[in-house]
């Protein structure tokens, strides 16, 4: 059953025309760009794509918050880095540290523990954590548009996956309830997990070693070893997402790529190439080569959240 | 629409009771058992859980077929091994090399080109080649009441999938077909993937390097990584599948582990712990220690193709 009057929260305009043109065609049988059902599969960035990722993204906020709740038990954590500059909330150090002590505060918050206690740990955060500026769950500043986008796929028989340089297992901890997008089609960044046989209950520890940073060329793999099959319609907002985003556009027969840009910063924010943790540049500069379609968060969107 | 009399190819027994009663318990609102759908995971090894593996797994006859294509264009590949024995249709040597010489067969066989044209190439081989004893095509030589049961779990909520040593884009050639599982509910061995993004049409190579043997803990290991969430129920026939079976049966609620056994040499195949490709010693000596559900195709099976 499909709406008549699909997308509310979408202003006319060329990117709803896009997306409804691209619908229109999938699912037209016998028409050039039909494709059958096993063969709509949607991709989505998460982090400034389905949700707000400034100041920081959701996660910083989590591992900043589960830095205080360990080094409440352990605190000569707190005197070692990158701790101390957490606990410090001198974000300028912290993100002066470089990679090695980003992905120490990856692990130190997010392995030692079972896949099903992260699981657990990070559903009790997010039951009460609010965005500092946006005043609300964090787990409900995501974009209202994007939320019908998703239905509105799903709706026309897509299967719609998050492929996000997040971490998997924290998005699966909200991304059925905040997205409708079950924990099996949420591909992300991942530690190495250890099979622990030894007692009745056999359980998988996060281990504090790096799986994949699923970013950047890292996205297209994934998709290829976890979905096996090239997307029709990909959504992203930075760099990290062009190379998902050219795989899924420059494939035959119907396809999308869309690029959010955010350029309202009354509304939520503006910023681009300048924002460090995940710049936009070659996939804006580039975006007319490639066919990107570009959403303008101020013109495309009549909500934000 | 749940049929009233279903897995009509399975006999009344233990076997058939103890699918019977789990599949009620995980269905039942407001029972013990009860799983909402988003936990209703099962998981089915492929070689010789969902299709026959004797004399050999049919990813070895598409193997030996390549190689025949490929040597045929590269004569020299004829007098190098494993190739040499794969030609010479010499087993006990080709075997005998040892595991490197079998990845190399098959990096060989399943790599150096992209995923999309690897899946073209295993289709156009499955379209047409036969199992040398059982006469019929490979992709049909699967088991009916393994058939119905995939469709009887799906009719519940359940979402089906396979986890197989085997080649994940090898199976995602046919599972559709086969047993109605979709590419992306496909998880088995792979090798690396190089994105190529320097001509307008990007695409994913398959490279001469492992990404990873699916077998044994490493079952266990990727589902946490693909699917996120423990499942209901496992199936399989070899110890390379005692991990996830473990690794299910182990958590709370209604749980069930279920083991193949072939002592059926008469409709198929009677082996266990002597299968050097396969074989089954520990998950059946302890199949009631692991309160796994030993299926025999014999007594349990009313068909078997």
């Amino acid at each position: 059953m499909v709406d008549s009057k699909p997308l509310p929260s979408w202003n006319d305009g060329a990117a709803k025309s896009a997306i409804l043109d691209f619908v229109a065609r999938v699912t037209k049988g016998g028409g050039p760009g039909f494709a059958p059902a096993a063969e709509r599969i949607a991709v989505f960035d998460n982090d400034g794509t389905l949700c707000c990722e400034q100041p920081l993204q959701t996660q910083f906020f989590f591992a900043f918050n589960r830095v205080k709740d360990l080094a409440g038990k352990d605190p000569a954590m707190a005197e070692r880095q990158p701790f101390k500059a957490v606990l410090e909330q001198d974000y300028n150090t912290l993100f002066g540290l470089g990679k090695q002590a980003l992905y120490e505060l990856a692990y130190a918050t997010h392995a030692g523990i079972t896949d099903e206690e992260f699981i657990d740990v990070a559903r009790g955060w997010l039951a009460t954590a609010k965005h500092p500026k946006i005043g609300r769950l964090f787990k409900q500043c995501v974009y209202g548009p994007q939320i019908e986008l998703l239905a509105y796929l799903r709706d026309n028989g897509f299967k719609t996956y998050i492929v996000s340089a997040g971490g998997a297992d924290f998005m699966r901890a909200f991304a059925d309830e905040a997205y409708g997008v079950p924990r099996e089609q949420v591909i992300g960044s991942s530690v190495k997990l250890r099979y622990d046989g030894g007692g009745e209950r056999v359980s998988l520890s996060k281990l504090s070693e790096l799986n994949l940073f699923n970013d950047r060329e890292a996205k297209a793999l994934s998709i290829g070893l976890h979905i096996g099959r090239r997307p029709l319609l990909a959504f992203g907002n930075s760099d990290g997402d062009l190379p998902m985003m050219r795989y899924a556009k420059s494939g035959s027969g119907a396809r999308l790529a869309l690029l959010l840009h955010h350029d309202d910063a009354e509304r939520e924010a503006a910023y681009d190439r300048e924002f460090r943790l995940s710049p936009l540049v070659e996939a804006l500069d580039k975006a007319e080569a490639y066919s990107f379609t570009v959403v303008s968060m101020k013109r495309d969107w009549n909500i934000v959240f």
